[in-house]
């Protein structure tokens, strides 16, 4: 897993640490980084404040090969994030003419200087389409810039996924329990140390009905996955095992 | 809202960095602190690490009046919590004797080397029990270990309540307009300045049967946010206005 492209996400909103409404962002990006073999390995949640913004921008973006941000990108006072990662890098915000475009194509006579903020992009972003979405997506540096609406969020998983495709990719295999953690604990240290390549996750199940424990073996190696969940197969007895069921 | 007290979360698990599980615990957590009046002001998602967990721990600690972690309390090689939080805080991990003999009550005869496990601690942590709460939760400083799973995560929100209950409250009022974004900055920039105590959002909702913007006003001085709210008030268009449906 050395060579995998790392990532990171900005959660970006006041609502959000309130607890005023669900963030459901971060789990259409972690399915869509998966499935194109990129390890995301940290997210950060942070209030509307633009220095936060900018600062954490900062840092997540030299320690990752990829950041996305979600959230802040609209055009009222509590819509940060353009400033925020133009900050970040140290350029000014600038209005981008193939946004401008889409704008008045879009509002025509309607077209007013609020709309026009939708045109603001950090100075050097590029932007980031696809046929069919209505939208391109700014991005600076290896900084993506997604809006915090979880329709058009997730509409645009599309491009990341297009644009990010064609590293090597995860598999996964599990397997169900009825014998809970504390009976296979010593199996699955051996099974642990034997396989270093292989992620061995154990998640306890309370009042599932057919099983206690679920054990998961990822990794970008599909025959030492496979290997792993042998070696714990192997030393469960088998009527303590159940089909797993996702 | 200088003076209320501020909290970060710590959320912990591989599972939720790849998209297999979707966590629950930070709403739960998010809006029982707001209930008792703490500030949430940032969360931070992390792998099975023990040394990221402890670096986090260490920084969220010094920056935050409370910190809170879920996840990585159980008996396996993937649950470092606790090692992790003993290490920030430069101490050892013990047995609890009160955590052992509530495992010595429940697990009787079939108690054994594993679900001992359970008793360890960082050492100087106390416990915060409550009854009706099967197991009390683990704080060390500043730090609350809750457990990952969230059915335990959600029971031990009581606790949490009733622990930091007595503080200066928040207060939230909202209005949702038929009109969009674009139409109310104008106005929304005038309350935002004249109102610096209250914290405004604005929330575009898309597909919306009966509105377009969502504008809430949140603080802790009640009068200070019903003032920002009819300041809004006055400036819409009366017809512009639909009753608030949260």
């Amino acid at each position: 897993v050395g060579d995998t492209r790392t990532a990171a996400a900005l959660i970006i909103g006041n609502e959000l640490l309130s607890g005023k409404v669900t963030d459901c962002n971060l789990v259409c990006l972690a399915r869509t980084l998966r499935g194109v073999g990129v390890r995301l390995l940290r997210v950060v949640m942070v209030p509307d404040s633009r220095d936060v913004i900018a600062a954490e921008v900062r840092e997540l973006s030299a320690r990752h090969d990829l950041v996305f941000t979600s959230g802040g990108v609209g055009p009222t006072h509590d819509d940060l994030t353009v400033d925020a990662v133009a900050d970040a890098f140290g350029v000014p915000v600038v209005c981008s003419p193939e946004l401008e475009r889409l704008l008045r194509d879009h509002f025509r006579d309607r077209l007013n200087a609020v709309h026009l903020r939708f045109a603001r992009v950090p100075a050097g972003a590029r932007l980031v389409g696809q046929a069919g979405l209505p939208w391109p997506t700014a991005v600076m540096a290896n900084v993506w810039l997604l809006p915090g609406v979880p329709q058009i969020f997730s509409a645009q998983m599309a491009c990341v996924a297009a644009e990010l495709a064609g590293g090597p990719t995860f598999c996964s295999l599990a397997l169900c329990t009825t014998l809970d953690e504390g009976v296979i604990k010593p199996w699955l240290d051996e099974v642990v140390a034997a396989h270093p390549d292989v992620e061995v996750g154990s998640y306890p199940r309370w009042h599932h009905p057919r099983y206690r424990t679920k054990v998961t073996f990822d990794g970008t190696d599909a025959a030492a996955i496979e290997r792993a969940r042998s070696a714990l197969l192997a030393r469960l007895p088998a009527e303590a095992l159940v089909e797993a069921d996702e």
